[in-house]
């Protein structure tokens, strides 16, 4: 039985306060199966009239879940979702046909109850891969599920989708549609198997702002590609990685229905804002993690390049146990950016620790003095500047360090 | 300073029997640099009509002894180098103006001595990347090192360019070239920041045959793409790394001068056997390693998909940890061929660890017992077979498991 992990140490004081969602209710239960004691199954219900988008892993053996939603998304162009359900400790992955009989299972119990479309049921499973889940441990739980649902029980939402998260994750914001204000929540749960794309494994937002499918979609992708797609922690990526949105459109303003539309300005940089804090939240869960790491990279020829060199940095193990080990060794860095793939210009790179410039035009700066980098790296949050001398661009990318913590917690996580 | 490692669990009993190589000498020496009280200094100095041929690294910050030997490769075509320089301690990378002048007063001061061109001295360094590498610490010792050269000290050659290894690399063949007898001779170093392309941070080989070399050019790429580039510890590549092969052409057989030659079919396959060698000692001298693990990847659409996917599984922290902990979690692996790019079929895969199947066509096997998969994993030697059902090629890649010790090596390398 897997056990419980202590708090991570960059965990945040508290849970946010999540406003209720119009027409979002939810309820959690424990199903006692891989993790006893607390809570492991969610069921979220909407109103009739959400909109639902979705970006799921790019993973070639993706979860049973994960191809459910996907032809549910296709097959309703995502019109009017009723429901979605999530279960940890058991990633319904590689289960081949049995798998995709539990969701069908799941599906028609759930809208056999709500009375709708079985389409209108979306489903994640989180855990272990490759072991049958019993659809029936979600089923039995649903008459007492439907029973108890509640507008504000987004902290134990986040709590129920947890499997080796040390805390649960949410972020809350308040966005202006024609004026009318709009709640955004998001709660999310990942901190190991967790890089692009997608970074975090689960992630869902709910919304009462009215924008269609369509819309919503275009504007999650952007908001995803930089918040979850910028965040590493072991270079892994899930086979069940997935990020949803549910608009209820109970905020009272008219539809939105072009995502160039200025209204949504406010809307696209608060949701953008939610992502990433969902993402660095996960960041800061990583598995093991002891400081956060924000990867500044510049002077890239495209966005893409700049993400890909401060993943490279991102990603290498040599960096992240330094950092671990508080050695500023800034040759490390210039490894991983020489090793990226993209352009750089050695004779133009600089690199800073903190604030503090090591090396500028390829070259360790004059009368480099350590002791400021030094103090730095002694601190929960580090924050790395690359600038590789070669264009305009520039991303950001967030990370941990690697540090024995990460070796316990995955060299016994399912025995 | 850096302190000694204790000696890799996976280290073979003993340093293989390294044979003379005629028209090689070599000596070493201890700079007390970075290193106290052992060599970190190599000398080797070749006969008159001896050809090179080398592959490097493919970081675009590569190190000064890497962009002069490419250099000295250009100009020469690969004939009459006369001598190799290696020093362990300092990369002499991202070290701009200074790491140039560096290697073009070493180069200076060899040929001086030897009466050869400077491009005749090949150079390489290995160890912490941007610090500046002083050339008379290298200087200084070359009239010792030239008055005690020898044939038979390919041991101490193989200790002096270590770092952080903790046993020194060698292996060596006998190949037949029409009817003449060949010696390959093989030594490297490695163990941290080893991933492709290349693999190894450095490895030379020295014979006797009589190959020109174009054709040694092209043997050897082939023998690095399945050894040096089928290896992987840590996914990181140097910024030195260097595979060279010096071909003294003193074995007496008529040079052959044609890579298709069938006359080089024993040559090419003992010269693959020697890089193949080497490269798993690095493995085996993986930083914190305590099991050498091999991969073998089938069912594959090409041997380049198969080593990506196999890569993919051996450069996964979420793999490397769980066989560190002797745990069989093969979900592990399905998620790891799953996000690594190459075309499976989730519905074809089998996975087996030390023969035991596991899973085929996508499935956990009936009646799946872990016992003899608990014990094939509580050994040094680990194997994975995985058939992605798509194709006929094949790749085996090798890596060792993820462990505290690589954590605590590399979070106090440098400080």
């Amino acid at each position: 039985m897997a056990h419980e992990l202590p708090r991570a140490p960059l965990a945040p004081e508290r849970f946010p306060n999540l406003l209720p969602v119009a027409g979002v209710e939810l309820a959690t239960a424990a199903t006692n199966s891989r993790y006893k004691g607390r809570d492991d199954l969610l069921l979220m219900v909407f109103a009739e009239g959400t909109a639902v988008a979705g970006v799921f892993t790019r993973s070639k053996a993706p979860s049973a879940a994960v191809d459910w939603c996907r032809a549910a998304l296709a097959a309703t162009g995502g019109a009017n979702p009723r429901a979605l359900v999530v279960n940890a400790g058991n990633a319904n992955a590689f289960t081949g046909k049995a798998g995709r009989t539990t969701v069908e299972t799941v599906a028609a119990a759930v809208a056999a109850r709500l009375g709708c479309a079985p389409e209108a049921v979306f489903q994640a499973s989180t855990g272990v891969i490759g072991n049958p889940l019993d659809p029936a441990i979600i089923t039995n739980e649903l008459d007492g599920l439907l029973s108890r649902l509640s507008a504000t029980e987004w902290a134990a939402a986040a709590n129920a989708i947890r499997t080796t998260d040390t805390f649960p994750k949410g972020a809350c914001r308040i966005a202006h549609i024609d004026g009318y204000p709009v709640v955004i929540n998001g709660i999310a749960k990942g901190s190991g198997m967790i890089a692009p794309d997608m970074a975090t494994m689960l992630a869902f937002v709910a919304t009462n702002a009215a924008i269609p499918a369509a819309v919503l979609q275009q504007i999650l992708a952007k908001a995803v590609d930089r918040s979850f797609n910028c965040i590493t922690v072991d270079g892994d990526t899930s086979t069940s990685d997935t990020v949803q949105i549910f608009a209820t459109h109970r905020a009272g303003h008219a539809p939105v229905t072009d995502a160039a539309d200025p209204r949504l300005a406010d809307f696209r940089a608060k949701l953008y804002a939610a992502c990433l804090e969902l993402a660095t939240l996960v960041v800061k869960d990583g598995e093991g993690a002891q400081k956060f790491i924000t990867i500044n990279v510049a002077g890239a020829r495209s966005f893409e390049d700049a993400r890909t060199l401060g993943l490279a940095i991102g990603n290498s193990p040599l960096v992240k146990t330094a950092i671990a080990g508080a050695d500023a060794n800034w040759g490390r860095i210039v490894m991983a950016v020489g090793k990226a793939g993209p352009l750089i210009d050695p004779n133009k790179l600089s690199v800073a620790f903190g604030g503090t410039v090591i090396c500028r035009n390829g070259l360790r700066v004059e009368g480099y003095d350590e002791t400021p980098v030094a103090e730095h790296l002694q601190g929960r949050n580090i924050v790395i500047d690359v600038n590789v001398g070669v264009g305009d661009a520039s991303a950001t990318v967030y990370t941990c360090d690697l540090t024995h913590g990460y070796i316990s917690i995955n060299g016994d996580y399912r025995s």
